[in-house]
């Protein structure tokens, strides 16, 4: 029997802006993905995340993004892999900053949006965001998508030193391969509460699941990226911990 | 005989725009304070400058200021205390990500513009910017004002366990006590570089100079603010730290 | 019998950020005070504001602010004067774009946050608040606060030939001189719907309503700015335009 | 005889950041274009840049960018079409607000860095420029590149009902169909004085010069995009004012 962590993109609010209910899914989940003040997380908001993420003993990941506010790093971003690996640095070590001061560290990195997207796409991305990884602290590991075949990043990975997290998601309908459907696709999303907790507890058991086309898939996955900022998202993954916690 | 080093404002390119001449200054100088992203200061002019001192051998100081770029920091920005140990915390771990990735750490904490003249004016706001040191790191030492009297900052600074750092400047004119004249005043800014040579090395051997109304004056300080941004500016650093180098 | 407007601020949100229930509100004011970009308001958000009002056949008026989305343009920030009349220019052109486009055009300005207090106490800011207004178009009006007396506004106002609208608040105490009760202290702000009503009517019709000392006060004002992002905020909201529609 | 105007990108400099040597190029050429605030130009560096066009009468264009500060608006961003249009009408707005108040209104549009690529390269882009261009102000001209063949461009823009204005590159080499070679290519930019004059003078005559594989190229082109940053460049742009004159 496989265990499976849940990770929760939070600390996204930016001044006067709120975002996420982050209170009550900070008791929920494993893994915090803290914004780092590119696409969201102002300095006040980054401090008071990461002291509940430490109240409720969750891990904290880096959620770095492309410097883009206005567009929340949704958008591609051209940016030259030294770029990226610089902009990487300078979020890491602010989140880090928060970590210090509360007695904990950064445990993973997690880009954010599009350039999680472009990573994915992209070996030289890739490879900037690994040094990045690499650099700023020696086996800070990077989480990235579980698919059917996880080769190209196993070997990225390797080569840059980099330990790998795999993070699947419950709530998304999947190509044969092992990439989310794209949004636009029918049925992209899982909406029925039964659905997502059926994939979840699938993707934990490491037990097949059907794709989009209904054909079974299985992905080896180390963490459940879940989502918490409203009440209807909270009250799946109220049902989905306590089901996840009956397996462990 | 008193040595004295010489620190200066460095990293303060952005993007496309370049500011300073770091590459000449840098060789001149012992404290390099670089700008962390809020005032100036790109994540690649931030690698780049560490870089650039540690090749040189220079001490890094962080140099952390309001978030406004389009008033380089120079804007008074009415900001709760608890948000300026927040943006300090944010920035001084930011550049610190580039001096860990570079095999050093930061050495000492110079706010820049507007939110030095605040901490230098308010007492709330300098426990503040003392509190980001102290939490951020033991013993970090924060660079601040060298006056006739610094009896008010060691008392806040001894509160706080923070050491201080104390520059001067040697082509600023001064008032009675120790504060800075006013740009607006007549004289306030020394250009002939004898008057800077002299002001310099007397401030280094802890001699008296004079004020700006002609009043001899003297200051205990650890290290002399220099500018290296242009031609002049450099000839007269160039005859400076050879002049001190003599004294040491 | 006198009658009075409705302003609220709207057009708040940014990129991915929501703020404020514009939709709703719209239908039941009389002039939009639309954020242009420095404290909220991203393009799209801009443009989908203008579309609203125009639907519902709102005045728009410019809500410009300090550069500062971090802080929602409500930390003061110390810009000179020819800096606060461009920076006015700047974002009463932008939101004029889209009134043009939506084939209407600005109906008056009013400061936001810190700018809004800023003028009221500094007769240099306000001056150079006016001067936006008569530079980007004779007879554009400012919308200032209505206070017990209001010769200083008047003068200045006429000095740079600006028509100016008042407004006044229903939600708020009031000191004796007209200007708001600060925050901070215990009933400034009013949350009791009746209290809000009573006073709102009062304004409307030019009598005389009690300040935070219980003592009468009397405000001439032409508008009266209401909140409508919440379910009770809309509710009073609601209450208060049938009222007011019943008097004219 | 054709005769062909010059334009210069300008007005780029940034809060304390300064670019470009404007108070010497703008007496040289026919049209500014200015940058909006999104890649360059705070508001009073708009304001000034505007009144030394209108002091030199020079036609003004907006030259709107994405929302890309650091990058200088040369990163690839991928916004929506109705973004861009959005974008672009909020720049053209600010812009025109400095030139409603010197007297003048703007004369036309180029988009700038990667905002410009994208348009050339993508249909639907190119679309939402123009209709930016025709819903902020019928008969506004947008300003975009002569090739070799303009039908594409030609066919977009009549379909829009917005004027064209071509432009070609003297100092730059092109590819066979009037595409600008990449400037990784060995050759790209032309640095001897002679070399670019003959390409400037070829092109106002509309007469063929040498594409980068030396076989003849002849372009269209109302305007030449000049350069005045620096010493070399200005003395270069003055001989080409003064061979331009004795054309005409």
């Amino acid at each position: 029997m496989k265990t499976i962590l849940l990770n929760c993109d939070m600390g996204e609010s930016f001044g006067a802006w709120r975002m996420g209910d982050d209170a009550h899914a900070m008791a929920l989940v494993d893994q915090a993905n803290l914004a780092c003040g590119f696409h969201a997380g102002d300095p006040l908001t980054m401090q008071h995340s990461v002291a509940l993420a430490c109240q409720h003993g969750v891990s904290i990941g880096a959620h770095p993004a492309y410097p883009d506010l206005q567009g929340f790093g949704r958008r591609h971003m051209a940016c030259a892999p030294e770029e990226v690996t610089a902009m990487l640095l300078y979020q890491l070590g602010a989140l880090e900053a928060f970590c210090r001061v509360a007695g904990t560290e950064l445990a993973y990195v997690k880009p954010h949006g599009a350039l999680y997207n472009d990573m994915l796409a992209d070996d030289v991305l890739f490879a900037a965001v690994l040094e990045a990884c690499a650099r700023y602290r020696a086996g800070l590991p990077l989480m990235t998508l579980a698919l059917a075949d996880n080769s190209r990043e196993r070997r990225l990975a390797e080569a840059a030193g980099v330990p790998l997290i795999f993070e699947a998601f419950a709530d998304r309908a999947y190509l044969a391969d092992g990439r989310l459907a794209p949004r636009r696709l029918a049925g992209a999303v899982h909406h029925e509460p039964q659905r997502i907790l059926d994939q979840a507890l699938a993707i934990a058991q490491g037990e097949a699941f059907p794709d989009i086309d209904g054909k079974p898939l299985r992905l080896q996955a180390d963490s459940l990226c879940v989502h918490g900022d409203n009440a209807e998202s909270l009250a799946v993954l109220r049902r989905l911990r306590a089901q996840l916690d009956t397996l462990s």
